[in-house]
């Protein structure tokens, strides 16, 4: 099955062997040395000389961890989102008793920075935003660098969801002051869900001092005392830091700017191949289409969940639309472990799919390969 | 490597190259298959007629689940304790701002149903109660039958921690009449960490419906939505599950009854086995010595750490003493995938080390097989 979903993604096969190891002691040497290189290696990719920690969650989980670990009930927090998973990010916080402010976009435009100006110069008693990088729900990519700067120009903490993001997009957390960065390893890291992976820079560290929203499984203080002697204060997923570990060698050896102009390369493909197909993306503007997942409206006429069953039938697993975009649209992942064969691969079968349900599909379409 | 801590636990080898396979969709068809049949496994393990979940985090996220899930701030709870994790439990519901009422035991000593019955009767104001079936400090099991049956008398929320208990020691969460249940895949179930398991029963779905601590990841109302269509609110940990599946079948192939009396071979083989060492055990009466766990008093005149560390050179690994019992004794894990030759080769490399150690030894002690 070519597994064409925004996450879990497919993974190296050495990755997968990795978790066929025995288990170790979680509080003896041999994992205390993999935990001290596993983060010393997420620390490269994150580029970020802060905290970085692996937790035993899923990515919400990650998310969930930098909003408890650094706000308050009460606090007031702007929560930017165009997508599902920015109404997630304002969600938790909303479960914590934040007074959360909304500013949403169109699901398929990123958040614009002026309007996140605008709303600071607005409301002076906010004290942190969220944001999400890279929507997955909508295929679309917020300019994080220009929103940081707004952030760091009004001193506002700002926390990111970097779930569909990190290791796969150019992100350096330092250099453009992101305060506190959730992501997890079935995405960007060719790793298998089950550690969510948390960044926590000086300012996020400041703000947990004051941070009263509770928290015990997901307490990011109690990690950094425990990571000070390479070990995690629960039992970790010790096959997935096997697996997790293999793969950021991986990912460190191809290097972060191969890595990050792959993305761009497939996902050219990708948007270029359904274009070819006549078909049109979600994404109103392609400036700030996704490198990691293209969402492509569905044509009219066409079932979406039958084109989806079709392409399962061809072998290709894509992913459906999520909330109000369900039976709209579809999604192709296009993140971590994918190769431009891969991309053929989906554009060939999308081609079969489309002509079978009697679209009719651009003549010379760039997918077919015959 | 003899891993004998209490967990992680060694896991049979179909179990870890279970792990290996690619991954799959975690909304896709095959996956809702393997969640149906884990999740119908898991109620056979637990014995159970209730929901069972599956959560992506350890233990103590399974025991923060159980209580965000039933409690709110400011309920009055008497957490029973005589142990490190009776003293977790009881931080995880501080932590959500619970009415802690603590009723300590000592440790190595197991938890008093009487005394609990009078806790009750003198504060009527207790809502909940939480207690450690297996404390796995102390190598002690509480007598978690006769604490229930104090649970429904006086109709208060039962709340129980069964990391190092279930499936390994008898516990039939419905006939016993427990409300809630937390344990884990690292434990007696044969498989790797990552999964928290979780059993809510009726009374406990009562207590949700009012429970006000908050909760976002670990929210087992989002969990029983989605379980409804065979799916997790979140990406779940996709390896573990198809490592679980294949343990559970294994468990189910062996029989409970079967697992039950193995686990109390092997314990009562490393208890006979240290004493007739000459070594004694923390736990001050036999009857109530745990058959997952064995904790050993480190004798006179030897330095725990050391003996540890010389254990290590003859290829068995054991755990150390925790919070206040550091450096006094040490501990047996003797829980899931274990056989009575294993413990053989503990006792082997116990005597030898003591032996190296300068401690003499009894003579003619069984563990010796020269």
């Amino acid at each position: 099955m070519n597994l064409r979903i925004p996450g879990p993604t497919p993974c190296p096969p050495e990755v997968l062997q990795a978790q066929a190891r025995q288990m170790v002691n979680h509080r003896g040497v041999e994992f205390a040395n993999l935990i001290g290189r596993v983060t010393q290696r997420l620390q490269q990719v994150f580029q970020t000389k802060g905290d970085v920690f692996a937790l035993t969650s899923s990515g919400t989980g990650a998310m969930e961890a930098i909003v408890v670990n650094t706000l308050s009930p009460g606090d007031r927090v702007l929560a930017l989102s165009c997508g599902a998973f920015g109404e997630r990010f304002a969600d938790i916080s909303k479960a914590y008793g934040a007074d959360v402010q909304r500013l949403d976009f169109p699901w398929g435009s990123p958040v614009d920075p002026e309007q996140v100006q605008l709303a600071l110069r607005k409301d002076t008693s906010i004290m942190a935003i969220q944001v999400v990088h890279n929507e997955t729900s909508t295929g679309v990519t917020n300019p994080l660098r220009d929103i940081a700067a707004v952030a760091r120009e009004y001193e506002k903490l700002l926390l990111v969801d970097a779930v569909s993001s990190l290791g796969s997009l150019y992100l350096p957390v330092d250099a453009w002051g992101c305060d506190a960065v959730a992501t997890a390893s079935q995405k960007g890291f060719m790793a298998p869900p089950g550690l969510g992976l948390v960044a926590m820079e000086p300012r996020a560290w400041e703000a947990n001092a004051h941070a009263r929203m509770p928290r015990y499984y997901l307490d990011l203080g109690k990690a950094k005392g425990f990571l000070a002697k390479k070990q995690t204060p629960w039992t970790p997923a010790v096959s997935t830091y096997f697996a997790l570990d293999v793969a950021l060698e991986m990912m460190l050896k191809e290097g972060l700017a191969s890595i990050v102009e792959r993305h761009a390369s497939v996902a050219q493909q990708a948007r270029e191949g359904v274009k070819a197909l006549g078909l049109s993306l979600l994404a109103e503007n392609e400036s700030y289409a996704s490198n990691t997942v293209t969402a492509v409206r569905c044509p009219e006429g066409i079932d979406c969940d039958k084109l989806l069953r079709a392409m399962l039938d061809r072998g290709v697993e894509l992913a459906e639309g999520q909330a109000k975009l369900a039976g709209k649209i579809f999604r192709i992942g296009h993140l971590g472990y994918v190769s431009e064969n891969d991309i053929t691969g989906v554009l060939e079968a999308l081609e079969e799919t489309l002509v079978a349900l009697g679209f009719k599909v651009k003549a010379g379409a760039p997918a077919r390969r015959d």
